[in-house]
């Protein structure tokens, strides 16, 4: 079984960055939005639709898929066809999109969630992104709930609930380097 | 400011074991039962009575304490007096007792949260502490949802959210030794 990395993250913790550089240093591929591209090609669903199920759930939707199933569960069977194929070709890091729950009983998995400050979140995103919102700290708030409710959905299990992972780290306490170092020694023991 | 490590820890996952073998690597003191005896000289209760608290914290207080100031908020005071002093005269590791939560403006804090299955820990208590137990899982839900209680009755944190900690490992998946190396290389940063 191949060892796969995944890692959840709150939005703006640098999640993303901790996982281009654990596969750098681990000389293995690192899938974020390459998944997407995947995704387009499997569902046929346009890359900027698909980019905003997991970033801005839509609550609403909750009660209008008793009429049968919606474009997110077509979308999430893709997604999961997608996540189960990347991972049968070979040790690799996927952020995102609930890897941890797709792969939990099919590869030799190590599961992160990396998570920070709203303070430092909402710093991130503005130094990092370049995100022009008058309020960073409403945007985090809101795609922190988006994204929680996404993951409850489809897991069942609790978004940022310790014991989901192998591993939480601050980004913020710890740094992104110690972070990258910690993931990094663990795959390799 | 001292650096202090705290280590929280779900009942049966190791995270005394980790606590200890993190100090002697360190060359720290780690406090656990030390802390009780501290305890008992300040506030003048039975040793027993002190355990008893944080593994079996009575919900039914949480009605009872309408009328004036119970046992177990003098016993907060005096175990909140006894970390603060711990902290004050070096560095050193403290298990339990919501020591992230008493000291979090107090003192340079690494704060650790070691969690593993319910299966996991109730062969632990078994095989370690000689727990004889018929059913040591019973055992295992039961302390988790007092030392939940406790802790959320004195902090208004939520007992094993990952947000409330630098890092939160799994000490099943991980492995003790892991463990152990994991918080060291923190700590020496």
């Amino acid at each position: 079984m191949n060892r796969i990395i995944t890692i959840s993250r709150e939005f703006g913790s640098g999640g993303r960055t901790i996982g281009r550089r654990v596969a750098d240093e681990l000389c293995i591929p690192c899938y974020d939005s390459e998944i997407i591209e995947k995704i387009v090609v499997e569902s046929g669903f346009a890359k900027e639709y698909i980019q905003a199920t997991e970033e801005s759930y839509s609550t609403g939707y909750l009660f209008s898929r008793q009429f049968g199933p919606a474009n997110e569960d077509i979308l999430w069977n893709a997604q999961r066809k997608v996540i189960m194929e990347l991972a049968e070709e070979g040790p690799c890091v996927i952020v995102g999109r609930c890897a941890d729950f797709i792969l939990r009983d099919k590869a030799d998995l190590l599961t992160c969630f990396i998570h920070a400050s709203e303070e430092f979140r909402a710093n991130r995103i503005v130094e990092e992104y370049g995100e022009r919102e008058d309020s960073p700290i409403k945007r985090i708030k809101e795609k922190d709930k988006r994204r929680a409710a996404y993951h409850r959905f489809y897991t069942d299990d609790k978004w940022g609930a310790a014991k989901n992972y192998d591993i939480c780290l601050d980004s913020e306490r710890l740094g992104i380097e110690s972070c990258t170092k910690i993931i990094t020694s663990l795959y390799s023991k």
